[in-house]
């Protein structure tokens, strides 16, 4: 039942193992690319291919890097003391957008998740601990996501780093910037007007 | 405000350029590439390479094909009197894989959309009438999508067509199989009623 020819079917097929999408956006997709002109296809594949030969993981940080360590890492006007932990490095650039955070990172490429075989072993962990006491660092904030996985984790790292002695927080939870309280979810009601402070 | 390393800011921006793919869906795409293994994440860029180097367009049906004529043209068992103009591949494969016709197909694509900068000299109108002449075909269905562009290119063709002397026809308008008619819209409605047939 496919009629497609078979370099078409091969590129819907590798498209298809992409995270969220189904056969019918991989078939979109590469019918856009089969209209593209030649150099924009070119690039596109160049830039797949750039990005596994360039990237690799900054020995510090654990983050995505071109050039080890990285720019944080190597950045002599970031607070030494400070380390903020992430699942991904996405959150990474997050925070860093943020601009709240003058600290460095460490990113766990990972969460807690033993539904998808996810233990502590995937975590770097020793990388973690190693850090914090050759670095001296004093204060870690633990910003893993606030899910399920995201406090099961910081729950492991805070039995791990606390014999450190390190300052341990977690940034805060409550109602994100513009919501609409009819349409917040009541857990996150609860944690907002639990964590309420004064006017 | 984007702490990306090169490589990888790079690939987002390509990927942005695809149909649908907004900002965050490229950098969640990209991340994934980069945890990709690098044989997958190879063949990804080969397929997307592939694809531009050995498809080509059919001389006859002006589909996709990576042999001219294409499988299709060149099958003896088609019905070759009888042609399905479409708007794009996509569109004559979805035709095929329902089983429903045995002639050959004619790929227009586009459709006519002024808004867009499409006009008739973007549909390969000349070609479609030398087929038309040369091929002796006496059936013409008109397959364009029942939308208004859809609508107008098959006003377009009729125009072309008639006075050579083929018969033409359009799919039936209606209720799409298990619809519910609470959710279907007014004019597929009425579109559905105008054209009731005996039970």
């Amino acid at each position: 039942m496919n009629s497609y020819p078979d370099s078409l079917s091969g590129l819907i097929d590798q498209l298809k193992k992409l995270p969220g999408i189904g056969r019918k956006t991989a078939a979109r997709l590469a019918f856009h690319m089969v209209r593209m002109p030649d150099g924009d296809a070119g690039k596109l594949a160049e830039a797949i291919l750039d990005v596994k030969k360039r990237l690799s993981l900054c020995s510090f940080c654990q983050n995505l890097t071109e050039s080890d360590p990285c720019a944080i890492c190597r950045d002599p006007h970031r607070e030494v003391y400070q380390l903020c932990v992430v699942e991904y490095p996405a959150d990474a650039v997050a925070i860093e957008n943020s601009g709240a955070f003058r600290g460095r990172y460490f990113v766990l490429h990972g969460n807690l998740a033993p539904m998808q075989g996810l233990g502590p072993d995937d975590l770097r962990l020793d990388k973690l601990r190693q850090l914090v006491e050759k670095q001296q660092i004093n204060e870690v904030v633990i910003a893993t996501n606030p899910t399920v996985e995201g406090n099961a984790t910081a729950l492991l790292l805070s039995k791990i780093l606390q014999p450190l002695g390190v300052q341990l927080s977690r940034p805060a939870c409550g109602l994100p910037v513009g919501a609409d309280l009819e349409y917040m979810d009541p857990i996150t009601i609860r944690k907002s007007l639990d964590g309420r402070g004064p006017l």
